[in-house]
């Protein structure tokens, strides 16, 4: 009801502030007899932190996962699995000068609202922060798709309006933005330090492709896939729009254009992105999302204090220029979360 | 779980077919006192049902909602209220050549892979007719927000790729394709007509206006406003995209551009589509969803058999060319069940 | 939330009144494949409405259950399955006098506290007219236990202090009082005469027994098989205890006679009445369910009206003596419901 | 789904094993702006933990509360609070020889049915140790209800056979056994002195009494509060059976004795206690719990091993010899944590 949890048979709760002692999740409804050990979570926590270079993330997170329930001899018991991810760098003292101050693109003043109070260190609760825990979490929901032959893939489609074209997808995670496009990354990568003389930041579009995602999944109605993954993918703080296959182009197209053709061979096109009427066809999963620049600029931008009076903004602390690379592991978290918790809801028609 | 039900404190579950005795939803957590009458529910469902000329809408339907509970002398009482909506014209004969076809664009090859069977008689429980419920639950939601001064205004903002520039929202219920632009409106029943001729179809995107939202609402981490409008958008069947606000758009803008300011008179501008971090912030709330030509079209579509023999589909029952006039009131039905779920559960914060 | 769902996968949603159109469920979940027809609802229905002799339930009601929708060409489809059973015999007037008295051992009084009235014409949503949806309800879920094996059985165990003694299952269904025990059975009979003349009424014990349920129902800690149960049974309107198994005679023993030895052929004894830490171990299961006597009686009872003045309540309409033979089959309903729920999430574990 | 969450509104997730890190619990919707600090903690925990004397609690834990999130200067923020009790006393080697075997009265059996494997190092996840999570919980529940002048007060009414009569409630907490009658306590700790001679345990029966509930908590048909009272009771290991007010004894009134009076100054008795219609009335909530005998002993018992075959199982480690004081605190907080619930429940009608 609060909100801190998603998913219905494989369900996730995330807890934990920036600033405080760390973040975690509970996830309860993870089948039993599934390998799992601290190590399985070091790749994609790594990959939250890419820190290659001067372009992104330049505040320094070792994220060590701690498996605190649910594990006997590396392997799941069928209990809540607890994780948590303990705050290492968390001088707060940066943030002393803002805590007046609502930040501009930031949730200070709607949380003021409804709480009564905000988290000026860095945002709390509503700090980038807690998708560390999603990332978790996604770890293990990877544990029950992976022997599926389910892949998901996420990657930068478009950053500061450079838009990759030429993909190739092996070339992922040599690009420290996780653009399969060489030159585009690099383009990329020079609009971030433009960008970040000019002390302002970027946006981008990620785009998330699912392999092997068996057919049946998601149910009729409100919790159709793509409902719920559109849901997923929103909660991640910063993105402000969410497509599925064809997206925004389908209301340009024709029917005939965009009905996928059924053949004996499978479907002879896939502007649906793999679901259609909510649930998954066997066909590659095709989503976009729009993701909004960060709002944390060292340009002067117009707020006001708590009190109301006018006040200017400068943020001087460490920070992205562009969400999308940290993104990435985020989304694919979020989805693998959604179809490994759709995969379980799938078995209860017998 | 199985995905029939949405909300948590206002909370709304959904049965019925196309072709069965009717649909209905039973609502459970509207609070008592709240005046309810059979008339209450005309116009919105008359709004989905425009039949204004030969440009929407062949199929004739007068849906009459019946509360079948939880009204005493036209007020709530606090109990379930169940509203039901008889099917009138259910003549299934049309649909007896499609028995062993699955339908292009449909989810009748989903729903065979799901469930084992598919209902041909026009979707059954995945037929658009499911919307009628949800305009009705829409209804009552209305009921809750309306005395808060909420205003919620869904229109064609583009449809067949013409796209209304000339704004007046007055002028919304006068065109039959509810498109606050008069030229652009014309423009579009010219396209209907056309692509009726060539036995085709159009998508288009609505865009969903709320005035008046309190500041506060919503729930940080998974059941963000957003996140829960986008589910809940997503979750009409033939929409493929959503934005919030700046949307995709604001992938390509800068932070210095894409941050709106908050002055002492409120904020400067509206980028973020009035919700931060998750919870509204008093501005309006500005949504978009991108929606797909109606699959059913009387041109020659490949298809298969449920053995998998190639096939040719051929649709020559009545349908709409468009969906977006007729889905206009069932975007606006869930918005404002959102909201009132949203509203109710901000009340658990004393 | 607003408490008028059980069930997690299996998920019952009632509604209605007593003196309304009727009262009705929803069933989000139920599989596919399932045959259902209107008269599958007669049996249990009718045992609701015992009406043999003078003893019981002097009120006329035919309850035939409508399947509004889910079963198509009588197979349940895994749509929500609408079930509705109009009122037929609804004259409010003997209510009139009631309009303004809270009458004792009823929910009025709470009711008006809550909600700000209350429904005087025989308790409306609180009526126990509302457990004929459960019962129809746990006619789909027996449709799901039956292919099991598992066989569900309640009876009077306990009526007006006369204990059933010689018990003999197979004369349950023809004790008017569902009772296995022929003499106690006739004592209940002139004890409620008895009770009758006094313008009292009577409480008592009603014994349910499940064989044949498969073990590794439950789930840990908070929803395991007993509590659910236990909240299941506690939710039929005059209960007040609930037992498993030994219940409070457990309190009694050592752990050398409660604890059940285990042999390779089974368990030795079944003090534990089936469940072991909350989870089916395939022996039987035993519950008990304590059933207060009905409220309404035409005895002079103290009381106030809605401005908090002294009053005399005096019930002159039709009612039943003692809750207990009708409540039988809504505790089997009950169970039935538990079952079907905790078997269809038992799935979820691959 | 997976049972590990309780409340709708206080949503309450527990996790962790015996013999693992530790226990904890995360609280999803507690309001802001409620003082909470490690220390309001200690008195429950260790009530927990009696260890006066040799009757009861051999086993030394000394359970410090973490509060990993949702506080912030010892003010709980509305963000999720994450509970850790780290394991301190976890030498497993005792449990190395019951390795094979199923522990008569324990759950080992079930687990193993239904995960294939289970616990042997002292219940793992089904081992009482869960239950100081649920104190944790209890203790932020009360910082909810003690504003509103609530006050909850559990004890032992009876154990092994004997029971309380002279009621004192101030001796309670004098009482090692929590038991407000002083002879009756010294005769229980006889008794299970005695019973620790003879290698066996003892069983009994807890009261809980709430005063100063607000009325109007609680929600109609099956979150009705005595249903939910019910659920929380019975999700302790041990409790067999739960009784609200009259219980089993009202079987055997009749409703001339059972329904309480209403006159202008409030009911004249209080068999329902405290609930009407599953709604509370105001006066005093009364409830009680039987409690089965710990089925850890020292007499030999017959068992099988996981091959199925027989065995004796002779229990030697340390033990509690009756389960009663040690679960007083968790039914206290099981009370607490429903209540809380439902008076935040209660503020979604405005």
């Amino acid at each position: 009801m609060a909100g801190s949890s998603f998913g219905e048979v494989f369900r996730v709760t995330t807890f934990g502030e920036s600033h405080g002692d760390g973040v975690g999740a509970v996830i309860d409804g993870c089948p039993p007899w599934i390998s799992l050990s601290p190590g399985d979570f070091m790749q994609d926590m790594a990959r939250r932190r890419p820190g290659t270079g001067s372009v992104v993330t330049q505040r320094s997170e070792e994220d060590r996962v701690e498996v605190l329930s649910g594990v006997f001899e590396d392997l799941t018991t069928g209990a809540p699995i607890a994780l948590f991810i303990r705050n290492r760098d968390v001088d707060s003292r940066p943030y002393e000068i803002l805590r007046r101050l609502f930040r501009p693109g930031h949730a200070d003043y709607t949380y003021f609202t409804k709480y009564g109070h905000f988290d000026f260190r860095g945002g709390g609760r509503y700090s980038a922060r807690e998708t560390a825990a999603r990332v978790a979490a996604g770890v293990v929901a990877w544990k029950i798709l992976e022997p599926l032959g389910v892949k998901v893939t996420a990657y930068t489609l478009e950053l500061g309006g450079i838009r990759a074209e030429r993909m190739n997808l092996d070339f992922i995670e040599e690009s420290p933005l996780y653009c399969p496009d060489r030159i585009a990354s690099q383009r990329m990568e020079e609009a971030i330090s433009n960008t970040k003389k000019e002390g302002d930041s970027l946006g981008g579009i990620a785009e998330i492709r699912v392999k092997g995602c068996p057919a049946g999944l998601g149910e009729p109605v409100f919790d159709k896939l793509d409902a719920d993954l559109a849901k997923a993918i929103m909660s991640v703080g910063t993105v402000k729009g969410v497509e599925i296959g064809a997206g925004f182009e389908a209301a340009r197209l024709k029917a005939s254009e965009n009905n996928d053709p059924i053949t004996p061979n499978g479907f002879g096109s896939n502007w649906a992105g793999g679901i259609l009427g909510g649930i998954s066809n066997g066909d590659e999963i095709l989503l976009r999302a729009a993701v909004k620049p960060i709002p944390s600029i060292s340009q002067g931008q117009d707020t006001v204090d708590r009190e109301g009076h006018p006040a200017k903004m400068i943020f001087t602390g460490r920070q992205d220029i562009a969400p999308i690379p940290r993104i990435i592991p985020v989304l694919e978290a979020m989805v693998k979360i959604v179809l490994a918790d759709h995969y379980l809801r799938s078995k209860t028609i017998p």
